[in-house]
């Protein structure tokens, strides 16, 4: 049996894939009993298509005329970007032809609507590739731990934030470590997406769908990114055996019902496996009620590792066409929506920094808020002396975040307190 | 639809199984598009049916007659041990009914006969649960990498060996810690097959057949155990920044098209993530052609965990059956054996330790045994003096494996070396 591919893009990743499966044509047709074939691409400017060996006969200028090209019966979308992405998407599940994608973008902002097209048509749409790159994260939650519950999820899943936080540690400043990830690939010119944590919060939102099966919207998630930290807060967490990472966290807060979400920069014990995820690798730490804790880790990005992921996920779906099966079950299973917990409610230590004018009486009125506050002090040390400003370090008992909040916003209308006070949660092992 | 389950053996994990397929039944049922209906079970003596509310009418008193039962479509085999359940799973086959099992011993046994049967009649045996418990390492093989090409397998997969040699790390005997993982069911009774190494070598030889599409039997294996370590050697390993792990490995030496295979215990670099996975914990590292490195780690055993892996792979086969698809392709896809790399070609550091009578010239001598086999020396550490026995301990250069063991043969016939020198490889990261 035949399954021929159309593919809708030819960029990096889309070079790849098909040089990945013109050269593993053999070892691919003796696992899956049929050949995957390249029919149609689809690229914008064929008198741009150099860098890898697809023939001339083979393109066409519009992604509809290869998504309606009856030899196509599987659809890659590696275009990138929402429109014509969308479109071509929505036609080819439209027409029962199942897609496989990288395409991130389009799936935080119409995955539901996707999804639910899926569903309805009995096809479906495979994105291993666009969530933790090499990390294979969606088929777990959709595969392995179809039976169980997932408590909670805490994933490193962009990689341009944990290489700056890492190259931060090591002394250079934010825009030196932002400016040596763009020199090597990690970050793209416009790193807002990224840096800002909205990248994680649309991956996020993607692995909640699939781990607790109810749609959600990125723009939901309460996200905060990394453009305020200092070099001082690696170097002071290093001093307390922690690292800062940027955490895409997801929980089960059972006695209520409700999910406690957020995207931010955490303090992580040393010790840890996720403390140990350096570069521009991802991983996801899931803890299920029945599997219990387990954690993946690997690359997060890569036009070859990303290509793989696509070329898997297009076999997996052509065992299924050889099969004469159709979809893989419901994208959306829960039986309600999901409720928020309010993060205000969430009880945690804290890591702070207030950067202070050195005057007699600023510690004791710092600790006296704190205390006002109920929020109890674990360990506080002043990082300098008689020079401005100097940074107080202090950790935190376990606090309600609200009282903390409330605070900070006192301590921040103190005299002596020179910039608003950096405050990051510290993830419980 | 009504996907009918006959399950084989109702002990700890069986009883899990039925319990998860009973409360999970809305949940399973929305993600499935069907139902999983527990059918008939398989149980050796009905009146010691405890654990669970499993209804007496659907108890069996053989396999068979479950096997054989019209209603059942899909058979989940926990019974254990070879016979009658290879007799039970061939039959199951035979029949087309697809099979899932956390039965490591049957397929170490069988696999090879099971999978071609599997092959020949275009049905399926899932077995998630039976190599690395929660670590979801058999999917991430056969569908994430189907289109890559895996380079090197480094697993800890064996639990009981990772827990004593952990609680050796922190001074215990090795009677004392196996005793020790013994009272907490980390070990068995009989803990030989897992202390000699035979149950890593049982899983590394399926994870191969994953990984690399070619049959393997386990005792094909090289494999040492861990019953000649002392704390000493986790204590001077711990020194040296490491620590000790028993690991399987597969790795492709690509000049010569061959695999070297062994499992033993070695010293890993105590930043590395292997390092960090402490006590009854799994994980298999994995570096891919496209993919790049990537680890996944989890629990590696507990009748819940497994449960959870059974289940899981019941939904995936019901899936298919929903979908009146057969099988997923071939288990068995290399297009020809698996030659193995001699080991004694390998080129490693080892670590050394060397019990001798502390007599002047001894050093000499060792150190001179080792130069003319071309073994170079990176460390030397004496520890003790002017007690016998003293513990010499180095740490080489790389060198190649059959210069390293000649010259270990030479030095153990030395009049003041008291007993084989121990020698472990040292994984480089």
């Amino acid at each position: 049996m035949r399954i021929g591919i159309g593919m809708l893009g030819l960029g990096t990743v889309g070079s790849e894939v098909y040089r990945l499966v013109q050269e593993g044509r053999d070892e691919i047709s003796r696992r899956l009993d049929a050949t995957l074939e390249v029919v149609a691409v689809a690229v914008r400017d064929p008198s741009r298509v150099r860098a890898c060996s697809v023939p001339e006969s083979l393109l066409r200028p519009t992604p509809e005329s290869v998504v309606r090209d009856p030899d196509v019966d599987l659809v890659v979308e590696l275009m990138g970007g929402i429109e014509p992405a969308r479109e071509a998407v929505t036609h080819a599940l439209r027409a029962r032809k199942p897609v496989v994608t990288a395409n991130k973008a389009l799936l935080a902002e119409h995955g539901t609507e996707l999804f639910e097209l899926c569903d309805r048509r009995r096809t479906e749409i495979a994105f291993e590739a666009a969530v933790g790159g090499a990390v294979p994260i969606v088929r777990t939650l959709r595969l392995s731990l179809a039976a169980d519950r997932v408590e909670r999820l805490v994933a490193i899943i962009n990689g341009t934030t944990n290489y700056v936080l890492g190259s931060m540690a090591e002394g250079r400043s934010y825009p030196e470590a932002l400016a040596e990830a763009q020199r090597l690939g990690y970050a793209e010119a416009d790193p807002r997406l990224d840096v800002e944590g909205h990248d994680a919060a649309q991956k996020l939102a993607l692995l909640i769908g699939l781990a607790f099966g109810a749609p959600l919207h990125w723009s939901a998630v309460p996200t905060i990114g990394i453009g305020h930290l200092t070099p001082a807060d690696l170097s002071h967490a290093a001093e307390l055996s922690h690292c800062v990472k940027l955490l895409a966290r997801a929980e089960r807060r059972t006695g209520q019902g409700r999910l406690a979400v957020r995207v931010g920069p955490h303090l992580v014990p040393r010790g840890s496996l996720l403390a140990s995820v350096s570069g521009a690798n991802n991983a996801v730490l899931l803890d299920s009620r029945a599997a219990g804790p387990s954690v993946l880790v690997g690359r997060g990005a890569g036009g070859l590792a990303t290509a793989a992921a696509v070329v898997a996920d297009m076999i997996d779906v052509a065992r299924r066409i050889v099969a004469g099966s159709a979809g893989i079950g419901p994208y959306l299973w829960a039986s309600g929506p999901l409720p928020f917990a309010d993060l205000d409610e969430e009880v945690e230590r804290a890591y702070l920094r207030i950067s202070v004018q050195d005057r007699p009486g600023v510690l004791g009125r710092l600790t006296t808020l704190l205390g006002e506050h109920r929020v109890s002090i674990a360990s506080l040390v002043q990082r300098g002396h008689q020079v401005d400003p100097v940074d107080v370090v202090l950790l935190t008992h376990p606090c309600r975040v609200r009282d903390l909040r409330l605070a900070l916003e006192a301590i921040a209308k103190d005299e002596c307190v020179l910039e608003p006070p950096c405050w990051l949660p510290i993830l419980e092992a």
